[in-house]
């Protein structure tokens, strides 16, 4: 990013849905909930009704566990599925794979096996070849695909995608990680609920922090025979909070009144404008469906750089030809118009 | 803890300083960072401030880096000092080795050798004997000194006692990590600087949760020539948080305007009246000096039980004759007294 | 140990089992193996020999895999038992836990949790304590005990001991790991098979390097329900052999015509014998009974200086006043005899 | 591979160099070595004249540490130059990253690059892209380039192509493994000593294996400078050896009279008259150059299946198209020839 040191006030950021502050209701319900004291570690009545907001409406009947960020919900949740011995089947582009500081190697000690894809998006005929490896000692062992949904292209997996994947997964002894960082985006571009998706999946995370938390995120086991190892390994991981309230307060404003929906909502709805507007603009290019709240442009080295000048964004090739944009839960109309006419301008440089 | 499965309000808890809420400065600080956007991972201006401020307040060379829990910050600052062949000595009382669920030992893959001690304190002849290891291929080398500065036991290392352990082990070439969970109370027993400590460690980590923070720790490098590592560990041990300025926010708090000093001042001093007022109850003692926020009292297992009706703490030993009480920044006079009334009122159980 | 670069010929080495060379009926076996091709990793008629050889003395309805050494066998025998969250009770004596390097901790990123006992030996009243760390999601979850057979002090666990470590541990879901670096002493000792050991174990090690061969270990799984990780974390562990039809060969005759018992008996008849010839010479005592073919004798360090002039072995404390000698499988009376009038003249040093 | 459970006898196999037995002059040495008592652990003769014979043919300053499997030398070469925050580099037809069970990943915790290649060999423009994640948080750092001589495809890095690799990377900070599984068979194609390749490495491993040995492999450090943590690692990976004697004689031999060079001289000559006689056969084609004891050839899934009904040797493919054949160091002429005319009579299978 060629930005300052800081991002400059008075633009609206496209660089990430995490540069957005935390929403007006997460925020009144973090100060709700200071005041006297509670139990650390999750005894306290925030946490434990965040927990079962968010077990009711994934439908699972085992557990969920707060953690503190996206990496530490990845790596936890690819743990509690993953034996000592077994290695994880990702798209090449998956943020465990590509963005996450070797954390799975490192602390599950565990081989990626990354696979290409198109869109982001694994099919059970991406995953098959990678499971010829079964039965050979000389290979880790493949045990766990993991999917991100929306993918990390701002595609989403249909609900017959997913079921074909775990139907293929379940019939072949593998089980399914759903990264979860903005399935909120992805139940509002499907229109369906997050129990819809989570039946496809063994373990998922739940995105709050991109959502309008301040940072929170969530680990979810379908199964209640999954969960012996879970709340183990949250500790052993680094990521159980002491002052757990305050995770369980922001969690919880986003699970009521579907206010985790409205915002995955408005910054799809963003994107989708956004996508809109680039049409007319000749020399930019999509490279994939806009289906939750990222977009991927293909532009002119000399576009991208006098865009950067006043506009904070990310450039994801080394070529500097393709520009990631973000439309967070808090974008405006206006913040897209505002941008959609300095792409305009700068479509000379 | 053999309370319900909340705390009840009504009572000061003194089960923990992490069960205290977030303190009205921090937490406005948190509120008035909640406006408009700022690039995430640290690149804001409130984190920015906060790490300035800590390494003027320490006296560091090297770097600060914001992280979300103590596990983390211990994690980091170990792994920052240790090469992968090496080993951590430590008191057997050190929370890394009795209470991280062998975050140490998954995350490093490092072997941490415990030393009995009286009091939670290492000397310079406790440390020695560990040495004898060193050159011998059959044992991971001792490397790194790990102590607690305010200790697990409530007790504080002078500043002589500091110096002392620092020139052994450098003479020595051992490094020393400062558990600094608590160095703000223990900068207040001994009424100095936390560059009069920072001096004698080569890394620290200094504790915001149990001194007012919602979630906030932070590990600090001294000297330059060692962060090398430090920002790609800090990811790769899931500890970077992407709306980093709420870490910021918190501890420039915090460390603004003396809050962290004050905090503590007010937590030691409750400790400290409520050991006095435990000198004229019968049957109960204490089994380490009141340095800090922490008690150790031995008292029979009915008084504990019958306390433990209306109060929350933790018995600390499997015969439930020991009893752990924490006095958080925002226990009152009145709270401790309370307490004192209680402890007194039961001491016939 | 103050020896010079190399052991000096002519003396036989009281410091290791380790110290003497292969059997001849072994080499022998390594030679008539030596011809043709064979499949690597396993796949040849000398390997699946000798694994089909120790399933029958052990009982073991699982499966066996020949490693390459002792640090090899315990890391792969713990893995197999051990989940990611879980840890490993085991003497403060154990050799897992004092002398493989934080092998344990490495490769596993698991906790060992020291016991002290007065010879090396756990019970049920010793591991019991552990356990109260069950269910708290801070401390890493015992789930396996691990013991030594015979123990690294030479003593051994008698039938009824192992078969009350089993019930207590089964009963409380707890895994046994044994040891078996030198089981064939403990079955010398005990005039028993290893079967009748072997039921006491989920996993256990059966060493060959001190029995007389080159250089061979395995590891056998009494269950066919817990051998689905073994062969990969082999691999994993840098244990897989490509030649292994040599690690095949010197097992193979090891355990052909009771070789291996009659070597263990030699080797524990010699300790005898040492220990009946110190009962003579004064300031010289044992500090554990004899049951194997370790002895530590505490004796002056000037007499400790003195024998060493001489001859190979290692002291075992840092002040000097503890030998350890190890009478190996190629010891003869007139060695032992030697050694007994060699540590009677230097009595006076 | 198809063949039945064990290698028939009768026919050579040309599935690996692993599959032929222990060269008569290696054996010999180990039966020299077989009298008397020797320190364990690589304190006596054998060890250190291999390890001194090793050094002077590599021009070492450094040291050289003998290891029990190929698995094992990578495992401890990479973690001695990489920190626990770094990647290593390699081209996606490594061992390391697709044949060692993620050992790498399981014990070092780091990260593999894989760079696709023609031909199994790096260059400055291949390594070059992969530094851009250099200084960005989120990324392990790239820190080790791991290079294959000869490489697993059976080419050998030109001393030019060496010279440049580490030439660029010495200038860009990073350092050089060289996996040398087959470096002697590198050395004979070259006309090379080990020393001229060595230069252009930090780390390199020596293989004994595949050269006639019956196990044994080594690591050599060039620079004195680097070898502070090997002997811990060693340990701690478990590839130290207790009777290293054995390892000690079998390296010792191999390097006495060139008798290393001897064997890949033959070996190399071996393939290349394989491959000089598949030019006549129509429907085989290599995919790579001969350039050492490896060849990759394309021919019909059919006359692949009917070949290996009498012959031993692996398909490298998914689609059964690519048989891999390697000529051992005990290949003779006939053995050759008898391939070649089993290949021909079933070239239209």
């Amino acid at each position: 990013m060629s930005t300052g040191a800081f991002h400059a006030p008075g633009r609206k950021s496209f660089g990430s849905d995490n540069h957005s502050p935390v929403h007006p209701v997460v925020m009144q319900a973090i100060m709700d909930a200071n005041t006297g004291d509670a139990i650390g570690y999750g005894q306290d009545p925030w946490s434990a009704g965040a927990v079962e907001a968010l077990k009711q409406l994934t439908g699972a009947r085992g557990e969920a566990y707060l953690v503190m960020n996206g990496t530490g919900a990845n790596v936890l949740g690819l743990g509690i599925l993953l034996g000592r011995h077994e290695a994880v089947i990702c798209p090449a582009s998956a943020h465990i794979y590509t963005d996450e500081g070797a954390s799975p190697e490192r602390i599950l000690g565990a081989k990626l096996l990354p696979v290409p894809t198109a869109d982001g998006k694994l099919t059970p005929d991406l995953i098959a070849p990678r499971l010829a490896a079964r039965g050979v000692e000389h290979f880790a062992q493949p045990a766990v695909v993991s999917l991100t949904q929306a993918t990390e292209y701002g595609t989403c997996y249909t609900l017959a995608e997913l079921e074909a994947i775990y139907s293929y997964c379940s019939a072949n002894g593998v089980r399914v990680y759903m990264d979860g960082a903005r399935i909120a985006n992805a139940a509002a571009h499907l229109g369906c609920t997050l129990a819809d998706m989570a039946q496809y999946a063994d373990v998922l995370s739940f995105g709050g922090t991109k959502n309008g938390a301040m940072g929170v995120e969530a680990v979810v086991v379908m199964d209640s025979a999954t969960t012996a190892s879970a709340p183990y390994l949250r500790k052993q991981n680094g990521q159980l909070s002491s002052k757990m309230r305050y995770l369980g307060a922001q969690l919880g404003a986003l699970l009521s009144d579907d206010l985790w929906r409205q915002n995955a909502a408005r910054a799809n709805a963003m994107a989708t404008r956004l996508a809109d507007g680039l049409a007319s603009i000749p020399g930019v290019s999509l490279l994939y469906p806009v289906e939750a709240d990222i977009l991927f442009a293909r532009l002119s080295p000399g576009h991208i750089a006098a865009l950067q000048k006043d506009w904070t964004f990310y450039v994801e090739d080394e070529a500097g030809r393709v520009a990631r944009w973000v439309t967070a839960f808090d974008a405006s109309e206006s913040d897209v118009d505002d941008f959609l006419a300095a792409i305009a301008a700068t479509a000379d440089a």
